[in-house]
């Protein structure tokens, strides 16, 4: 009953199989191989345009590089209040980007769009003191487990656009966001305004493959200089190219994200019809928050349940009653139906 | 015949079915898990010390945190003038560290100790407009594929202990310099005075495993914060435990440095008997600098042999005639003995 | 009527003579000369404390480095929510000491102890992902023109204290909240809890003098290297001492800030008993908020009064009527009576 | 015989006076005061060209944040191996920058254009691990007290201009090399291919005036952020405007160059002359170096004068007999005929 992260799965057969194969034989380092070239190019196939591909070891530095790109000094960075960015990543995207990120309210952890107009404008480029507005990034999935609509993108897209800030877009779990709105990769990103995006593979089922996606290559001409003076450019990179190679192969990579949704579905489905416990809101990817009696948290750890009781947001104190906690689970490929049932079965009793 | 670099290998077959069979399962995310303290703790055995591990994803991550570690405002460390830090990690160290790199020169690679004398001196603690002397990092084995005998090693560390300077080790090709010397871990670092160590498992038959070593814990207290601001922090970081755990397995680390040693020695054999070629100057691990006919170079590329031209080093114009070249060719654990002859018949012609 | 800020007069008469004064002569450069020295013993005598001084060039600069000298990786400094170091210096305290600057909000621009107290807690000095806490910053006088007490001083300093967080005071108006409080520079300080200063003179009579003061000077050793390294180190640094030298002659100073917050008092006095206008909030030191008609601040700008309409704290957005605004009006030591007055009367119709 | 350093002197008198007179009164801070746009308009008249000027506090600040504004990532600024900037600003550059500074040698202070070149050369913009060359920095006059002709200026700049490098030129002693050369301030810069000047103010009788120049506005764009980000923007900046303003006046500032030089060559001649010593090498502005007997430096010392005994050369090492020694003498616009007759008075026994 691992539900503590999506990050505790280890990696995809097929995925391991791949780089097993690729173990053998030689090829050219630092990103040059055919593999690495032809990966490249399945991601602009996959994404309906000629983008430019950088591959990074950890999300933290697909994010951290993306938002480096565009920042200017004096630089602000717009992101969720709750976003991965801001409360997770140790000032990473601070420190490589030279950039402050300011948090933007909203609930279910999608920015509030006036609120984001507010806070940029209180940044106008003439205001040498306050700093200024450079950037917005977004994350879809959001860390609260919902998804942003196309329409949705669209509206951010259109407020970040009017100020000339690059959007970017942190998809740790993309392809979870991907096949819970069931579109495309193109319209989920630069066909609603997305300029840049943090592509991610480690919680999806490889081991290490995260890529920072151009969407305009024109904007990417400092990033080879950017990744190798992160340290993020990998000598035998085709090691991560093989990884993503496997991943796309038979659309392995929207099946394994099915799965890990439809898992969250299980849980979803079995917390909403059972009687002590209740979703806290609405997700639709593969993170479910529900509120459930202390007594049944406690249980559930003793019979080695592994989730995380998570901090109640301040917005909504009365989410949660005196007896009761918060708790989020997060399923991924590797999940099973016998580790959802054995979970609910922990609530029941 | 692919002499490049050690880095166009791929992985050795025991990692790479070590990583598969780790693909099962679920564990602690960034490297909490059994796994990687199991792993860490054999360092401590092989190191015969307590000491602490932080694993990274590339060997300029590993050079660039162990020297950040030791930075202080205005600090500078020095290196050997063709150091892998000054010269190929585009600012890197640099950028982690605050610090500013100075190269010393030295022959064949090896900072030479009265030039290393004579920098720090230039740099005293009270001299606020120069910046002062903060740390030395010499590399073994060195980019010449030259070895740092024990003695001189520990020359170097008392120059900078006098000057209460720590002392890196850039280790990139730690194990080929090793069994080169044929000493232990423990007598080639912290017992002739290295306080941290950039422990490279990458070039030697991993895909992607790179450990900063600390011989002293209590020099490590800021490491994990370091770590992850950086961005290398690995989620699924028991893989790169994974890998290490297959490298020290049966020693086979140490098998593999042999091979690729070997096959070195088996090319400065064919070439110190070869007519037109020859040694530059004396290697010993598994590095091979020759000088041979441009015809020879020109033969060899037409045959398929990827090798690099190198630049003569300033000190030794001399060195190469009209109508030859300098060359690298590096081997590695999967470096065959008939890419080995087939380029020795190349030379041949 | 200029009343847009105190930095907005020029410099006092007798700092201005000292000045010509010291334009003759020699004497060592970057801060070596006998009357740095002398100036910098006065600092002691002045905080009856054996303290470190170090000159530099702005009030943004004092904080940044004050900020630099204790901030580690992944470091979050704690200031008010619309402190100058947050608000106001382009992201200078970030960009200097690579930490974070997280917001705490209070009324009247007071940090809340509470609220303090639950930000620290939500960055444990284990949670690698979310940073943590480093140093506290408090601003005395505040931005919104109160002062701190003694009591609020110890309230704020005993949380830090626990946590172990370096304490630091914004002191760019340190006179004014001084003889506001009618206390000594050491019970302001020090005696407080105060580990750090940024003591300003520029606001109040000098053109360019800002000193950073250390209570502690073992925590100091690495400033000559910080501030030299900010471009900080003046050559003729001899001509702030001198300023600072006249500032303190016969507490020059602290007659300069009572002038300030008298005239600050007699705007407050005429602003309570006007008929249209009313006083924001109380404050007591060379600042005044006031809620004044609009036709008012226009009649006002038309009679040449020089001051900045406000925003309105989005925590009291009744505070502000519809045909209402909200200004700011700073008093220097160069204000006058007439100038007041002439101000108030536009306010009177 | 105060020859230890220009930055020993005080301030003219006409310089301190007109501060004096501007500390009555009211501006506008933070730059935007009459006099700062005046003086900013002065600058565009002696340069016979629109400019951008930014007033900062320190030449190291000048330097560091030029090259601040044309650094890339990865990139490296190419300068003496002996300026300025890489000896003695504790890593400013680098840190303000984030690039890496080169040295370059040369004989007397300037650039090897050939060693230039091959520096160039050896950093491709293809190369991501070498980093790429950015910048180009010259010292006018140098710090060996030498004149870079108005040819030689013109062929660093072919030079930087066929890699499309900025040049910046560190004007801390710009108007001794001015009145050196006798030509127009436009001739020494811009029309020889300079981009950016740190024009220096505080070594010829400002007591801290210091100022950016770019000869191509649209390179400056990004300077009010740098400059607020770096500390830089002083909020009574009109007394940085009033010394400039004083300086410019009828030639101040070539007439104090001029006296300046012209005690330097006193000095220079007398040497020739002397029995016993001799020019180091020759001189053509304010600075002089000379070897002397090291009975005569003791004699020198003990009667009170105040000068540098300085490092010799490492490409001159026969320079310098067993009982000399090598020093440099500085003289200001502040030095008497006095002090220099004083101290030729030393050398003649």
């Amino acid at each position: 009953m691992y539900l503590a992260s999506d990050n505790w799965a280890g990696a995809h057969r097929s995925i391991a199989e791949r780089l097993l194969r690729e173990s053998d034989g030689f090829a050219a380092a630092y990103g040059a191989s055919d593999l690495d070239r032809r990966v490249e190019r399945r991601f602009a196939e996959i994404f309906e345009r000629d983008v430019t591909v950088l591959f990074v070891g950890t999300g933290t530095a697909a994010n951290s590089l993306s938002l480096a790109s565009v920042q200017r000094p004096g630089g602000i960075t717009f992101c969720h209040s709750e976003a991965h960015v801001i409360a997770d990543e140790c000032g990473a995207p601070d420190f490589f980007s030279g950039a402050r990120l300011i948090g933007v309210p909203g609930l279910e952890g999608k920015i509030d769009p006036e609120k984001l107009k507010e806070k940029i404008a209180a940044f106008p480029q003439s205001a040498v003191q306050h700093g200024r507005a450079t950037a917005v990034t977004i994350t879809q999935a959001t860390e609260a487990g919902t998804v942003y609509s196309l329409a949705e993108i669209g509206e951010i897209a259109a407020i970040a656009r009017k100020d000339k800030l690059p959007l970017h877009m942190d998809g740790a779990r993309f392809a979870n966001a991907l096949v819970s709105l069931g579109v495309s990769p193109a319209e989920m990103t630069w066909k609603r305004g997305i300029d840049m995006l943090s592509f991610g593979g480690t919680k999806n089922g490889c081991w290490c493959a995260e890529a920072i996606v151009f969407f305009n290559p024109e904007r990417a001409t400092e990033m080879p200089f950017i990744r190798k003076r992160a340290a993020q450019l990998f000598s035998k990179s085709r090691f991560i190219a093989a990884q993503f190679d496997a991943y796309f192969e038979n659309d392995l990579w929207l099946d394994l994200a099915r799965h890990a949704n439809g898992m969250s579905d299980r849980l979803r489905s079995g917390i909403t019809t059972s009687n002590a416990s209740r979703l806290a809101w609405p997700t639709s990817a593969n993170e479910v928050f529900a509120v459930i009696p202390k007594s049944a948290a406690k249980i559930a750890g003793e019979k080695g349940a592994k989730f995380y009781e998570w901090p109640v947001p301040p917005a909504t104190p009365e989410l949660v009653g005196q007896d009761e906690t918060l708790i989020r689970l997060v399923t991924s490929f590797a999940t099973s139906e016998a580790d959802v049932d054995g979970f609910l079965g922990c609530l029941a009793g």
